[in-house]
């Protein structure tokens, strides 16, 4: 969409129209109840709100789900999922989501986190497999170019990228990439997964759960997620730009 | 801190050490009851866990905080505050924070945030201001121009900048500030708050709250948080860079 913009530089000042990035209000309900209201960027709607569910761990296959349908007017997602003991046993419902964690009750110690199984796929890449992924992934970021200021995810294989995302929320467009995996029977584990911001904790524990073996970012990582990454067997490598990277753990996935 | 890297750059492989950024849970505790743990950069902790608290409406002045303790061997900070109501009336303690949001209860909806007081601040500057103020705020960015992917803020003034934080998270440097500000009795009226990353609606509600009358950002607003600014007298500027800038509302702040 665009706003009215008053654009100055040095003595000159020009009223304009100028692009602007949207932030959407989406409320998810789960069989009738309403679970959060997130801030998110309008499209995959149904793939971002069946993601968050499978990072919740209310949902792991299509088979939990038997209804997703997005009501425009409600600006919700209703989905009907079959029998879980999260729903009955008094999930936190009504908390309040924002654009930039979406994330509040995946994982709520560390320690949870890293109570997970290790990723154990055994592919293997040649650094410029890395190299001409990330020059893709950068040249599909249309949102960023028109408005700045928004994440980017996708999924990879051993030839190309298979899924893209953009949201406002970086986890947010990492859901969007599960969900839509989830929802159309697309397999995540021996793939990928490119994201544009910084790898946290947060995001390894997110792979690890859909047994994703590497995550690729041409930004930092932090030190709890180089630690995650070591302990669950995932292959971290960030900073990624032109021909060069770091990988900062299980570097022996590198050939 | 510094962690072992395999550095790839075309054929080149070097194993190096690089400095990477800290991810630090801290765990916030209000007369004795747990009431979060967030993912943060280990600085200024007291101040981020009194600004949390005062962006949650739990404290507004310093008279409402008896005692402030940061605890290491907890990775804690505990507060002690005079009798508020949202402590008896079932603040929803225990919710997990993450270093993105850190921020999921502030507004609950859009409408809560929009239910505030318009800033009502009169002071006006020119143009050549936020450029002085953009330039020496990216120069201050320490963490970031080591360690890339760190957020930072500032407040300042009609001369120059008082109150400069970082996080790696969005909303924890703001907190930072604003903590710093009620801890040391510095006040936030008549100013202008400086940050680094997107201007989402969450940030001008949080502004709001504390009068802030002018935002400036070297990055790009949402359309959410454009509608806010107008709506609560809030001036936004965004794109700061080199002698140019946008300003998406209330300009007649701008000489």
């Amino acid at each position: 969409m665009t706003t009215p913009v008053l654009r100055i530089a040095r003595e000159q000042r020009d009223a304009v129209e100028d692009q602007v990035v949207v932030e959407y209000p989406l409320t998810v309900i789960v069989n009738g109840q309403q679970m959060a209201t997130m801030l998110c960027s309008p499209a995959k709607l149904e793939y971002l709100a069946v993601g968050f569910l499978a990072a919740e761990g209310l949902v792991s296959t299509k088979d939990d789900i038997e209804r997703v349908r997005f009501d425009e007017e409600k600006s919700a997602v209703e989905i009907d999922i079959t029998g879980n003991p999260a729903l009955s046993t008094g999930y936190d419902f009504g908390r309040f989501i924002t654009a930039t964690s979406a994330k509040g009750a995946v994982v709520h110690s560390f320690a949870d986190g890293m109570n997970q199984a290790r990723v154990e796929s055994e592919i293997t890449f040649a650094p410029s497999h890395f190299f001409t992924l990330m020059e893709d992934f950068q040249s599909r970021s249309a949102i960023f170019k028109v408005t700045g200021g928004v994440h980017s995810a996708a999924l990879a294989d051993s030839e190309h990228i298979i899924l893209f995302s953009e949201d406002i929320g970086r986890h947010n467009a990492v859901d969007k990439v599960f969900g839509e995996c989830l929802l159309e029977n697309i397999p995540a584990q021996d793939r990928i997964l490119l994201i544009s911001g910084r790898v946290s904790s947060e995001i390894l524990f997110k792979i690890a759960r859909r047994k994703v073996p590497i995550i690729v970012s041409r930004s930092a990582p932090t030190n709890l997620a180089i630690r995650a990454a070591n302990y669950l067997g995932i292959t971290l490598i960030g900073f990624v730009r032109g021909q060069r990277m770091n990988v900062y753990a299980n570097d022996w996935r590198i050939e």
